[in-house]
């Protein structure tokens, strides 16, 4: 595993995805792997934590998620926006080599349960189990999991909270807009707050 | 009406909370509006417009939400992040006078059915129709919405996207972490893409 990749605590596991980025979604089934792009994705509770994700029926990835159970939510990184944009605009019905045509390679945690599809590379990953939600998928296309692991990396996460202001601009994470518009994070925006950071 | 604002066509509405900004979630019932932070919403279909949103069983708003079967989600500015902050960690409850502390100005939008609580300064407004969905919302605290109606600061939103780039710093989008952490949305980033904008 790549050295600068750390485990993040469960209960903060929703600051990975709380600023809104584009994020990749990874399954696999019975050999098959692949990797979708999603800009709707959204935390859902803190503890246990859990997520949204809309995932469209004509979606390979969907397939692998409700025959698996499981699947990955990874926050890809400016340096890989067309990655992200590629692996969102191509299907594995059409190309059987989407992946290594995308230039996406694919590792594995460490540590029992995780034999999961991740993507090198990424700034924070996230492992769900599916909540089955019958209704929700059929009707909305959406898709409710417990979050069971996650990582991040940790020049740009760390002690809880991104740290993209000290960190090479290729590593922020991106955010779709549409036709190919992509915006990085961007700077802090100071606040008094009230409540003590952690 | 602020000269500034203009509507956007529904089958693009997605686009304004499409890139994960922060959001102001407003309603009003019986003549009590209220306004609320939140991070947790989501774009859930393009046509009709649908989305997601996450409202805690304490929220004062949730209330006027399920009374109303209505409510505006608004994307604030980094100008308005410090009201974000406060409407998002104070509560009617405890303060009869929140939105005036919070420095919240409230109007409305011309035309039939747009009698709701919209928050002036903010960079786009989607006027929301509560699907109800009681499981969802007991269960998960999740709410499904279609979008009735959208409009957009021109300055920032333009021909169905953002300008951010063209626009004062002030007027960004925001992306809450934790804590009083916010980022601005920051930079274009470039793809090769291979359908055409529009």
């Amino acid at each position: 595993m790549d050295s600068h990749i750390a485990p993040v605590a469960l209960d903060k596991a929703y600051r990975l995805i709380n600023h809104g980025p584009t994020i990749l979604v990874s399954a696999r089934h019975r050999g098959v792997s692949n990797v979708m792009a999603a800009a709707w994705a959204c935390a859902l509770d803190f503890k246990p934590p859990k997520l949204t994700v809309v995932l469209d029926k004509i979606a390979r990835t969907r397939e692998l998620v409700e025959s698996s159970g499981r699947f990955v939510i990874q926050i890809p990184t400016v340096a890989q926006a067309q990655l992200t944009y590629d692996v969102g605009s191509r299907s594995l019905h059409d190309d059987a080599d989407k992946l290594a045509h995308c230039g996406v390679e694919l590792f594995e945690m460490p540590g029992p349960g995780h034999d999961l599809p991740f993507v090198q590379g990424c700034a924070g990953w996230l492992a769900c189990r599916l909540i089955s939600e019958p209704h929700n998928q059929q009707t909305y296309d959406l898709f409710i999991a417990e979050v069971v692991g996650a990582w991040a990396d940790t020049r740009v996460f760390h002690d809880g909270h991104w740290e993209f202001e000290n960190a090479d601009a290729s590593r922020r994470s991106i955010h779709y807009v549409a036709g190919g518009q992509f915006y990085a994070i961007g700077d802090v925006v100071p606040v008094r707050a009230e409540e003590p950071a952690d």
